[in-house]
């Protein structure tokens, strides 16, 4: 943030008082703007034991398999935007069940919340988001060409809950270390 | 938002291209500005089975209770966060439990997120934000002067997991209308 989005003019980084961290304060209006993380919310959809994944067809990550998901929208549920970004980039409706994961990425500024889910009916299709869609058995899961680590870990945590028959809350940090 | 933060031009609303809702774009240099729900993340601390609450200094709410609780930074897990706002508010240095609640706050773009906590002392004080700060046995709880609803929620079902043994997860949605 370089201007201030209320009134226009430039924005300096500074620690208000009563604060402790510097925040973009509008050198004009006084405005201070603060920035938080952002909640990406999905889910992993399952029919009859495979689970739906989704091939993604813009960057980042682009020509990588995810689970469903997106940025929780205002005025959303975390619920109910995991479904949404079922429809939007498999086409796929589902009922959202269970909480399984909830992953700080530190570094990006962004918390993954992750939900277990059930297909309503075995239709999916590609999307503009998506440049196939599909429907895997346990072992054909494309491991090694996941797109992000919050994703592959919460589809090993769904996978070793499901084999024993529990439903967990996963709890992870993910911080990239600045060279990366 | 009215103007860019990345160039200080004015921002219309419209509905780019791919999308499917009105976003924040700079007539200028075409920016998209997202805006998103902000996290709001806090603990219900206890020592010997009663639970530490402030009385807000701050508006909103200024002089009703609360669970110690503030907006995720950047940078920080919500674990994390939980522990320095009751350190912030409380001057209370916790353990961070499970997960009690999530609360959907739809009309405010918030989403509320409460742990249990174990307090390490039995040492807590006022602060800049906190008016003053106790620790209450159940039948104290000052129910009728709580400051926020997503709080009252989460008590309540902190109190009544605890008397069964329980630690759930529960899930809530607030919306409230226009008119209030």
């Amino acid at each position: 943030m370089k201007f201030c989005p209320t009134c226009g003019h430039p924005v300096g980084f500074l620690i208000p008082p009563g604060d402790n961290r510097p925040r973009a304060v509008c050198g004009h209006c006084g405005t201070i703007h603060y920035q938080n993380p952002r909640v990406v919310v999905g889910c992993v959809p399952e029919w009859e034991g495979r689970i739906l994944l989704c091939r993604r067809a813009i960057e980042p990550r682009r020509g990588y398999w995810t689970t469903p998901a997106g940025f929780l929208e205002n005025g959303e549920s975390l619920q109910a935007g995991a479904a949404r970004e079922s429809l939007e980039e498999a086409c796929a409706r589902v009922e959202i069940g269970s909480l399984l994961s909830v992953v700080n990425v530190l570094h990006a500024h962004q918390v993954h919340v992750q939900f277990r889910a059930r297909m309503l009916a075995p239709e999916f299709d590609s999307s503009e988001e998506s440049l196939e869609v599909g429907l895997f058995e346990e072992r054909d899961i494309p491991w090694a060409d996941i797109a992000f680590r919050s994703i592959h870990f919460s589809l090993q945590r769904y996978i070793a809950d499901r084999s024993r028959g529990d439903e967990l809350l996963h709890f992870h940090d993910i911080q990239e270390s600045p060279e990366r």
